[in-house]
């Protein structure tokens, strides 16, 4: 999907929702653990009762290697399921990845080619080499109609975590924070039409820093919901003329019941989202 | 595998040698594809020509993931190989992983405890609540015999690739680099007989800054052999009297000839470097 087309969507549904399909098979609900695949199902049911509210999805990888193979069978049949289903989602695998040059070319070939996915979250610790692999492939892709598909990195930037304070915040003789460095390096890399930023609700007024490096570039928000951060917060401080915000729920949205109406809750509180979305959207015609 | 039985292998085989399961069915001899899981009979075969030489098997999970839920087949097949066949090797899943807190467990639980390797290699960007839960698995787990297995992190602190430059080297104000940073912070949260780190071939004299920091931590050291680092330079910089590398060769070693003579030629390759090691070894008795 290309950053018009993206733009586009939230425009169109204002929304700039991402639903977090963080399926863990001992928190869903217990009636589905009698289907053939339970990881799949349930996946099919929050996305259904979702896709109207949001304008993408992301399952993090973990949940599903946590289950070996039973895992991958359900993350790639939900990959398909998204794109025949709801074409106009974004979808991104939230993988974290990041390796040498020769290995991260693997990682890129798994969720660009075997999974067709349009973005990828990458750790920058390892550089250039490690990051690059997965903006390169894309020219040779086709939706099958030859038109090439745009793809994306989303690169940890300012994470939402505790830990994030460890090393992101380090300052050089400069004065520059590594997260700035990140941000400001990885644009020799790639420009705003190929590459994201993760960047934590809980990081409040950091936005307006990460502002002054990536004017323009979407930022992928995890953090709202069970992490505790502020969507107006996040608004005010890091949305642009775009939009430029990605805004990910995971738990609150898709285990707001583990009952039979789980998808019926889950429909509700991305609604609940969407609405004070489209109250704090504003994005230019 | 605890520390002390790691150094008893490496003094008992006079080996330090890691040999990389970096299986890309691309690369694999033409005469296996008919085999009904081409990577795992391919792994098979190495090990079984191999593991005299080595005492450490390193599969990088790029290359069972680039298979999809083949790939993950091929996994677990050569782990539980492994385990089963050759119980005194060291395995480490090079998967460079690292995530919130409540994901970094979900992916503690799959290498653990679906999986049941060793090591893990793990990013460090995100920092303490990442790396953690790969650590706080260990005591509930068993080996059966009741016997707590001790389970360990590595973490990528100065890698060998050309993108190391670009933030491992950023100098704080008071003139630490961010990959000192790393191996002083981290062992906040686990000592040698938990964590091990990642540090290049191709670093040469870095080793030494390395061991002020880290004087007996045992260090995975990947990039000799294709990668081009040198093993009497690693050896000369970073041994410990209880030897204290790991170093890993992958393409030079599993890739030594591309015919039906793979697994013997792969044993030569890794005999050559085992007997390169006995004479670089020195280890207390």
């Amino acid at each position: 999907m290309t950053r018009q087309e993206l733009i586009a969507n939230i425009r169109r549904k204002k929304s700039f929702l991402c639903v977090g399909l963080d399926t863990d098979i001992l928190k869903i609900p217990k009636h589905l653990l009698t289907e053939e695949d339970p990881i799949f199902a349930f996946n099919k049911a929050i996305i259904d009762a979702t896709a109207e509210y949001c304008i993408a999805y992301k399952p993090n990888l973990a949940f599903y290697e946590a289950m070996g193979v039973k895992g991958w069978m359900a993350f790639e049949k939900t990959i398909e399921y998204i794109r025949k289903n709801y074409p106009d989602q974004f979808i991104i695998a939230d993988a974290k990845r990041g390796d040498i040059g020769n290995t991260s070319k693997l990682y890129a070939r798994t969720f660009f080619e075997t999974l067709d996915v349009d973005a990828v979250t990458v750790a920058p610790y390892m550089g250039e080499d490690s990051v690059t692999p997965f903006l390169s492939l894309s020219p040779t892709l086709s939706q099958g109609d030859g038109e090439a598909r745009q793809h994306w990195v989303i690169l940890l930037a300012l994470t939402s975590n505790k830990g994030s304070h460890d090393f992101q915040l380090t300052e050089d003789a400069q004065g520059e924070r590594l997260f700035e460095k990140v941000l400001r390096k990885s644009q020799e890399w790639a420009d705003e039409s190929q590459m994201m930023y993760v960047v934590g609700a809980t990081q409040g007024k950091a936005f307006e820093d990460i502002r002054r490096i990536v004017p323009n570039h979407f930022l992928l928000v995890p953090g709202i919901g069970a992490q505790g951060g502020s969507l107006e917060e996040v608004c005010k401080y890091g949305m642009t003329k775009d939009c430029g915000l990605i805004v990910n729920s995971s738990r609150a949205i898709i285990y707001a019941s583990n009952g039979e109406d789980f998808a019926q809750r889950a429909a509700e509180e991305a609604q609940k989202v969407q609405q004070q979305m489209s109250t704090l959207l504003t994005i230019d015609n």
